[in-house]
């Protein structure tokens, strides 16, 4: 039986512990709604950004702007609480001063997360740095595929600096990190919304030398939907992972986040990308970037979680 | 002669005591300038709330911002100060503590307020169970047609649940309520903007086997145009009543809301879909759930004071 | 042996789901750390305000700032984690509708919180009418003393009208109740920090005619610490309550409030009047009023957090 | 009979048209309530800010927040609804592009507002430049005293500059102007919590050549009051005008603000500042410099307000 | 060589003292890195306003925002610190108290600014008024062209007011001073994202006399592009003096302004049609209407830096 | 002759560059103005902080709100100005991902500022782990004195704790370091403000064991300014560093840092603790912990300015 939430008509969205989604905590699941389908967990940390931090609070802003979540999509005509157990384990262990620590540390907790076998993994961030270790996670529990992941990555930036400040595990290389490591495979990743200004036109060349996909802010008005849809359909249900940058989408929609990035796409528009996925074999996500003390109203958080909602309803049967 | 308002380059529209776009307060109009067009009043009250409270100061926020506004509009190519004779009448008598008692008590106020066979009701929420009142007071006006009013209803949620933690008259409950007493014709009822997620599928079963016409959020990017072009035309100047919950808008155009809803539409979506419906016969209207401590520099009690503009402007000959 | 925090050099205090002050779940405490020498516990209403709501948020941010509350107190000598076990029991059921509802059923739910005979309760406010859930669950708790408990009462405001806008169990009227169901003996209630401007002259005779000591805010700077200690010494022992309203505080440390009132005590001040309580037997207490939607910086939350442990102080041996 | 305030049991603080304090519009007030004691007006004005603008919003940010004004004084034990008829002129007509022009008008609105020989005039800034307007009115209104004035001036800094960009009318030059013109006795008069640092040593030259009393903030702490308490007994029952700049309260208390001192006074040091004063014979007075944009939680209106309030007391017989 | 800037990979964007776009002081570019291309100056000023104050404090909230900004344009696949030497010249002197005496001494200074022969101005606003200088100043260094310069005008509104309260240079009346002055030719000038409300019909007429081509906000989306790209090839690469008051942006993008406009544009679409004028002989340009104290998390402010940006670029070879 | 700053009446505060206290840039000061008395500089860092990260634009913010400064102390009676010449260096070097790399690369940096002979250095941070570098280079530039240097540390933290998820530079470990290394004399160390709750009664152990003198925040209102002057006299002129770490304050009145401590100083005490340092050989100083993005209205970065202004009084002749 699926897991489920308080009824909001009796135990009211603005009361109790908070969840995601008012999901329980892994730990009081019954055996009888095992095994698990998600499972989501915080990162904490923010370690690895180079302009901005606070995003060690986003996974706490995530969960309570997510008290307000409900679980049918009218998208998808789906409601995720009749067909899926989930459940959220808490945060995972961070080292706040060592980023390299971090993906370690993470990744271990996150490999051994429960129910393997069904259970995907959906990190809430954090800086993007934290991607790389739920992709990690994501991979291992996969049984290690031996060439990699395919990624589907919404983000203004390709974030494929090699490294920043001498450090390789920035926020800024977590795909390089990820690629070296053979866990994504360049050439099944596609990037979706990037756009400039960037530092120097080489910015794009680790992309374009791995065959990464990419798909421009400016070429979402036209071509980007077909190029999305044809590259899901190329995949053939190979497993995927998807990583959402909150600063995809333009700062009016997203202000609470350490690099915004100006004339990004709508929230609107953010959903709809997401929900175009469907057909995806999604193996494992992140919603990352969040930085609460710059979100009014808690809009950037809310945001947030009603993305991850998409991702999680893409896996629905 | 029409009401006139403060000419803004001898006294600024920084001063001033506050009302509704600088009209004056019916108590101040002369004679000269009766009957009147609209009668603009407030509804403090939040106690039909689910999720957050504070609309209750919406009524303020609301008039403060509108001092901004000014009275030609472009896209009608009408001066609503040439043509109509506009006040602000103040606030209803509210009772915080029960949805039911404010019902019946701004209904009264509303419809007891002066020139009842030409002046169109407009309330400014509070929360958009103070609807049922003013649509009550403008039935009552209007010699309670027997087959209730047309209603064009502006929201992201549907608002007919039955009942919330055992009280019929919340502000998820108001139509509902409005159809089973006769006050509004499902059939002759649209809902613009409707998205999920939804608590669950039979979120919409009162609707749709009421006869509700819906157009969501997706369809305005579609067919939704079209359809509200021949809902309007079928109404065949049957008076319509028209509601306008802020949180249709996306939560970046109205962050001070209480229950924000992610994907909406834009501002000037919303301007374009309120002049779209040019030729109704505007029979009154509400702008509801304006939360004043949300909401960043203003933004939407500006919108909501904008939207109520360009209602009253539908009505100009 | 009591139960514990997390060790924040492994664990960041901004990490982990949230509990008051990092504490362990109620249904989480091992045997081993039974019984309970404290239950925190929130009550996410404000249907009792009678003026700005969004206390129903109160309980979330105090728990989020509570994560950076320490176990020693400096001022006492104690550390509370060598010396009393503490737990979160989550939020009671409210009725975000009904005050007198919601008395209800958090009284009740509260008096059933395990180890009745040794776990004071704490309550999280949520707006001041919850105070006589607390108050009556503690009564019950403690064998329904028939002289009631004592009283030491923190507030800007007396809260003994008998009944606004019809409503007698809202958040000024709540000593009042307690008052007249036996619950507290006015004549060992001390009411702390009270303040001008009033309605009018009769507001304090209430609590004048029945026996309450009243220090105002002003005799708070000359004879009330002595007041205050000979009020204390004078219970004997008797088993007290302790109701914290944090408006007693200026708006200045305390802007997030619904009925601010401006030239209170200071954080400082309001510390120290609690230490200076030292010997009084607490039966239970709680600390209510914080509105996170205007607490700029959490610092209201904040200080209700270090209140309340100050208070659990109180009851070390 | 003195005018009178809705019942807030009746007509709760958040609902109706603002006006100071909730009293009537000096339009709205009937004969029988004549003449009155004292009228109340903004000056929506702040063309004369040498540092931070934005007070131009300040009279509307005090009257909103003013609704939370009660009558009855604790500390003079009395109710000025039974006392004094009260009543909000609105605003006086401004030029926001020039200081002196503004001064003109406003002077001249001022003193031809009703009841000249009973009613003191309680201005609402705007800048500190207004005070030298509704100084001139109030000498008018007295008859021209050719000894001008006493004045009682709260402040963090001495506004006795000569000009600044070329402006003699500007906020730092009122009371030279005022002094000029001979509406204010330089001998009688008290400026109360001055600090530094200045912009040099000879910022205090003016007030010391011209015989002025200074109480610096340091003194408040030692002799203040009873320099103060002297002062007032000095007086002999000489008209005396208030003049009440919020900054002379720290920014933790009174941020909205645009030239904010550091190390200020606290807003229970101001109330009982201006309760010191009792016996003085108040003729008029202002309060100003609240910057609406800048003030979270409206915490400095709400003192503004209320420091109205409490020299209106003085007024009481 | 053209000047560079500090590699944010050594000196983070977060560190350093603040110049726009962290390009160098113009007294610090060495002789090597002359002629420059652009000077960049604010003009702290905001006596023009009509509303709401406080856009003194723009060109800091924008050289704060600016240390966001890349060099490399994605759309023009060009890297301006490869082409172009720009500078920052700090801010031009302003008489706070005086819009016309401001118009005067920031025309004369920007006139003076280094390299005529080849260095562009970019003036970052300050209110709307300041564009007059700007443009003055540009034609001066232009050789004063006898036709005027031609003008693209991003904005709300027209700004063609012949005078408010009197004063003929407020921020409402810059370009009709322009225009009778000659330094824009009128039947050159485009006026692009105009809407209503207007305070009359009259309000464009002065626009409509002279022959300015308007584009409305509803036109721009749909023939809106077409007619900017006829005006731009019509204009045979005469020198254009781009204008851009952010207030063109709908509030949700810009809520840091002071007479925001609700129903405006998108951040995308405002960079998008600023990229559409390829192909301009810019001769100089303005960034204008930013007002920090509203703009939460800086997000008006980043806008004003990335339009600046985009308008550099137009200038690239 | 002293540098001078702009003066205000023709360059307006908020007009130019920004630099602290609107000083010239090290580099922009004449020969003749030469040597420095003080360099101020920013440490732009925050990666020691064990809870709040932000504090990286700590330093711009200071120097924003410090346009406010004025030079003429009234205190002391001494225009900074006339004695002393100051200048900005801009900020150090800093490795945004390492503590100690930071330590070492700010530490070389400021060694090395100009004029070491008389320049002292005033760091403006950034977390507290950035006081290490500052007392270094004070050391190194004062020659190396084999006693290290005397201590004035305010502060509600000891910040002695030996290291932090394994790191031993991050900003509770501080002073450890800094006596480890020699830099600093335990037993001429003095803490001022200390305050619990505290992880256990261990944290207080080091400062006791190696003989710091400790001035609890409740010491502060009885003994605390007799020990603090006994403190001062016996140091005898030896050479004295002071750091300021702005949470000894009241999150009332320092909102903006990152460990805020419930029931601290007031901006006015603290100004009156630096005051009373008169006498002091002041060979340094630091002011830090100032996090702009929970610092509204900028009050927390406005009371840093000046309290590195009273520092830097206190070396006045």
């Amino acid at each position: 039986m699926p897991t489920q939430i308080p009824n909001s008509r009796v135990m009211p969205r603005f009361a109790g512990l908070v969840t995601f989604g008012r999901y329980p905590r892994v730990a009081d699941v019954s055996p009888a709604d095992r095994p698990l389908d998600w499972v989501f967990y915080g990162v904490p940390f923010d370690g690895g950004v180079t302009y901005r931090p606070g995003a060690r609070f986003g996974p706490r802003a995530i969960r309570e702007e997510s008290q307000y979540l409900k679980p049918y999509s009218m998208a998808h005509r789906v409601n995720v609480c009749e067909q899926l157990s989930l459940a959220d384990a808490g945060d995972a262990p961070v080292s706040p001063y060592s980023a390299p620590e971090t993906a370690r540390s993470v990744a271990e907790y996150a490999t051994d997360l429960p129910d393997p076998a069904t259970a995907r993994l959906l990190a809430l961030g954090g800086d993007h740095s934290v991607a790389y270790a739920n992709i990690r996670a994501t991979w291992e529990r996969r049984g290690r595929p031996p060439d990699g992941l395919a990624l589907i990555h919404f983000d203004s930036h390709l974030d494929t600096v090699d490294s920043v400040w001498g450090e390789k595990w920035g926020h800024a290389s977590v795909f390089i990190r990820a690629i070296e490591d053979g866990l994504v495979d360049p050439g099944r990743m596609i990037s979706i919304g990037v756009k400039g200004p960037l530092n120097s036109a080489a910015d794009t060349d680790f992309a374009r030398r791995h065959g990464v996909t990419m798909v421009t802010r400016d070429e979402l008005e036209n071509s980007g939907p077909a190029t999305i849809r044809a590259f899901v359909d190329g995949l053939g249900g190979a497993p995927a992972y998807v990583t959402f940058d909150v600063d995809v989408v333009d700062p009016a929609f997203a202000p609470g986040t350490g690099t915004p990035s100006v004339g990004g796409i709508s929230s609107a528009d953010a959903l709809t990308l997401v929900r175009s996925l469907r057909g995806l074999n999604v193996a494992g996500a992140d919603v990352v970037e969040v930085l609460p003390d710059r979100d009014h109203a808690g809009i950037t958080a809310l945001l947030a979680a009603h993305v991850a909602f998409e991702i999680v309803c893409l896996s629905c049967p």
